[in-house]
C-alpha cells in the first residue's frame, strides 16, 4: 500500500510541480486548496483541472475568508497589486516583506492540512515553498517549516502516539528555473497553471505583475518554451 | 492606549471567563469564534450574546467546515457523543484521547487568530485551554502552547520584526471549580454560556453528556449555585 500525502495545491507552477513530484515518489495524493479571498477564481479553476488530470485520490477546496481581516494586497482589494514596471518589489513600509504577504497564510493552510492528514492517517504534508519566496515571506523559510513540524507533533494525537508528521518541502532550495526544469522532466503542462496576481476569468495572465515577471524570467533561465497565455 | 488582544470565544464557560479576565487586565478585546461543523448553533448564539454584553471591539465568526474531514464525535454526526452514564470518557481505541478530540482544532483556531492579530497589530492571543482538558487533548498542553508560540514568531512579519506574539493561557492550571470561582468574582453570568455537547436550539443542556457532568461537578466543588438550564 502506498503512503498517503496531503499536497497543498494552489494551481500555480510550484504546487503543480510539487504534486507531480509527490506522485512520482509513489504517494497517494490528497490535494488541498483554499478559497481564501483571492482576487480571482482562475487559480482555483486551474487547481481543479490539475487535480483531475493528475487523478488525485481526493481534492478538497476549503472556504476560508481571510480577506475579512485585510492586511494584504492579495486579499484586500483596496491595496494595489505591485507591477514589475513601477516598483518590482513593493513593500508596505521599509521592511523587506512584500505587500502581497498574507498574514499567517502558510500557518493557516498547514494547520488545516494537518487536521485532514490526521483524519486520513497520512503522515506527509507537501507544501511548495521556495527559495525565491523566502527572501520575502517569513512563512516560507526552512526555520518556519521546522518549527511548524515540531509544533504539529505536539498538537496531534498521531504525533503524540508515535506517528509523527513530516512537512515536505522538496522545492525549497530550487530556483524558479530549476522548478520548471524539474516539472518539465515530470511531464507537467505549465499552460494549465496560473501564476498571475490578476489573471482574468479565462486564466490569461496580465504579463506585467511581479508574478508574471518572475514566471517569464524562469522559463528564459530554464531555456524552456513558455506557453503561458500572456495578455501583454 | 490599551493593548489589543484576540480572545478565542466558543460561548462556553472557560472562554467566557477568559474574556472577562482579559478585559479586567485592560486589554481591548477582539473576540473570534468558529462555525466549524459543531452539532448545534446554541454555542455560537451564546458567543454572540456574550461578546455583545461584554462590549468587545469586534466579534468575528469564521466559517470553516472541519466536519468535511470527519474524525471527531463533535463534528462527525455518524459518531455518538459520549454520555456520562455509559462510559464517562469514551475513547475511539485504547488511547487516552477522547473521541470528542477534533484533529488539529486548536492549531487551526490559533493560526487564524494569529493572522487576525498580525493585521490588527495585536500581540496577545488568549485561549481558554485548561488542566481538565489537557489530560486528554494533546493541543491543550503547555508544551503545545509554547511550541505554537515559537512557531508563530517565526511565521509572521511581526514576529520576525521584533513584535513577538504571546499565547496567553491564564486558565491552564485551574480546575473547573477554580475557573467558576474566578468568573464569579469577575461578574460572569454563566447562565448565558453553553457547555453541553447536545444543547438544543434554546441553549438548554441535556444534563447527561460528559460536558454537562463536568460542569455540574464544577459548580458543586466551587460551592456556587448552578443556574444552567438542564433538561435532565
Amino acid at each position: 500500500m502506498n503512503k498517503k500525502a496531503i499536497v497543498l495545491l494552489s494551481g500555480g507552477m510550484d504546487s503543480t510541480t510539487l504534486l507531480a513530484l509527490a506522485q512520482s515518489q509513489q504517494y497517494d495524493c490528497y490535494a488541498l486548496s483554499f478559497r481564501y479571498g483571492q482576487r480571482h477564481q482562475a487559480e482555483l479553476d486551474a487547481a481543479s483541472q490539475i487535480a483531475k488530470r493528475a487523478k488525485v485520490i481526493q481534492h478538497e477546496i476549503i472556504d476560508l475568508d481571510l480577506s475579512r481581516f485585510g492586511g494584504s494586497a492579495l486579499t484586500d482589494h483596496s491595496i494595489d497589486v505591485p507591477d514589475s514596471h513601477s516598483d518590482s518589489h513593493a513593500h508596505d513600509d521599509n521592511s523587506h516583506i512584500p505587500i502581497t504577504y498574507v498574514p499567517a497564510r502558510n500557518t493557516v493552510f498547514l494547520s488545516i492540512a494537518l487536521g485532514w492528514a490526521e483524519t486520513l492517517n497520512a503522515n506527509d504534508i507537501f507544501i511548495g515553498v521556495t527559495a525565491v519566496d523566502y527572501s520575502g515571506y517569513p512563512d516560507c523559510r526552512p526555520e518556519f517549516i521546522q518549527s511548524f513540524q515540531a509544533m504539529a507533533n505536539l498538537a496531534t494525537k498521531a504525533g503524540v502516539e508515535g506517528h509523527p508528521f513530516t512537512i515536505q518541502t522538496p522545492l525549497i532550495h530550487l530556483s524558479k528555473a530549476e522548478i520548471i526544469q524539474l516539472g518539465h522532466q515530470l511531464g507537467v503542462d505549465y499552460a494549465k497553471t496560473v501564476t498571475c496576481y490578476s489573471a482574468n476569468e479565462y486564466g490569461q495572465a496580465c504579463g506585467v505583475c511581479d508574478a508574471c515577471d518572475l514566471r517569464r524570467k524562469g522559463f528564459e533561465a530554464a531555456n524552456i518554451i513558455d506557453n503561458t497565455r500572456y495578455l501583454a
